[in-house]
């Protein structure tokens, strides 16, 4: 799609299941196929007691989280996580993620193309 | 800042005014002094009754509306926000973002550098 601006509600699109981890999904909100040119917004979800084991890529995440509590960390250590809590990762860096709480943790992770 | 994973609640960080419109303030949670490579992550806060008006940039936006009530569009039509509202700007788009509620509109927005 291309075109102008498009304003729209996360829940309009499909969850997929995420290779990355238990109990985890995710929407693509914004990607290349919004005609994003740079980078593509994505929204999780991980159920209580799903994870995304440490992991590494080429490209950097920048994330927030909107609901929800868990850990986050590297190779060596893991911090507590809740809303608000703003997320860097840089490229190549591993990391990991779960949810330590009883409803869903939810966040956004920004990824370049 | 380079190095390692960057985790921390988006309150640690200053709100700056915005030169953007009246009542307007963001956070820089990601940028490039964090070590991010390509695009940086800021949190925004619009007053009651504060907007942003119609203005464009060679760079694209990617929002995600955390809190609050609102008005986006561009040029020809407007449209509600609230909690879970995803925007895609494209470059050079006329865009524009007013709070219509009776608490702070705040958002997210993702631009490159």
């Amino acid at each position: 799609m291309t075109g102008g601006i498009q304003i729209f509600h996360e829940s309009t699109v499909p969850f997929e299941e995420s290779p990355m981890g238990r109990g985890v999904r995710l929407r693509w909100v914004i990607s290349k196929a919004s005609g994003a040119p740079r980078y593509a917004m994505r929204v999780f979800e991980v159920d209580p007691g799903g994870e995304i084991p440490l992991h590494q890529h080429w490209y950097e995440q920048e994330m927030y989280v909107l609901e929800g509590e868990g850990m986050a960390g590297d190779a060596d250590s893991e911090q507590p996580i809740g809303p608000g809590t703003v997320l860097y990762v840089p490229p190549n860096h591993p990391h990991r993620m779960r949810n330590t709480g009883k409803g869903v943790l939810r966040f956004i992770c920004v990824i370049p193309h």
